[in-house]
């Protein structure tokens, strides 16, 4: 049942540097207890479809307190029966090159 | 409060058609009754956050029945105190060139 | 060899309103002749990669000259043999709800 | 003048397992010399516009030659006058954290 999300959310009308609003959702996700991964361009999150987006809502109910207008971008992948796909997806990956 | 959402989703397991699997989550936004609006690439839905994330549930559940494999993009605007947006946005733009 | 593309850019430097900087990036896909789609999260172009690949490079060196931070989202959608899919896509969906 | 760009790049016609093709476009990527950091959900690239570019049109003209169907997604993020940003933004986030 589990979703893996690629997940990034971010101010437009906070200027050129986002980093302290990205720290905050980081966090957010963090204290989820949901299996995650930060890279460049989002973070990646394993779980419960329900729970990934109340994760994703909890962080932008944050961030709409201090920003009036925010971006977020979402891909989910959703394959029936697999879970540790953080993880495994990767290694699948990487064992064939 | 609301969100304008740009929303994808189709199998990766039913080959190269998807149109069926399309058509289905469309109906599924047209019977919410939040503002809609199809596009080659996406539909984008007006709503409260709530309101747009259940139909997208509902779109993954529906599809969830059907595949063992899907894929999901969803991009969200969030700007405070606007509504009327998918039609406002691109009259800002039109209006502009 | 035709591909559908969606395309949103804008910068994240220069406050909450950014249709001005859309509205360039549409006069630039404008000119280029190509097909293209205005919607409210993005625009849709179809053309050959090289020449649609082309006209985001000249949105984004155009905002580059004004912007020092610049996000932009590109679903690429191929299908062989394929073209006046903009359209199409649409035809394919609505006809089966 | 360097972006960071989210890559992610697979067949629709192939049915539910997509990593050998995932790994396919990953070799590309990793001959290009190109800063690259392996994801669950896609692959960053960091260089100027044209390099990451070039690798993300052999990255699609290879699978052209295998797969009738094909999706992409790409994001973007540039910042002016940075680099080393694959590693360098993850570290401005948990930094903060």
């Amino acid at each position: 049942m589990s979703v893996v999300v690629d997940f990034s959310i971010f101010p437009i009308d906070k200027g050129i540097s986002v980093s302290p609003y990205v720290a905050e959702a980081l966090q957010i996700i963090k204290k989820s207890k949901l299996t995650y991964q930060l890279g460049p361009m989002g973070t990646c999150i394993e779980g419960d479809w329900n729970d990934v987006m109340e994760v994703i809502q909890q962080c932008f109910e944050n961030l709409k307190q201090q920003s009036d207008r925010i971006y977020m971008t979402i891909k989910v992948d959703y394959r029936k029966g697999h879970s540790g796909r953080i993880a495994g997806k990767i290694k699948s990956v990487e064992k064939k090159i």
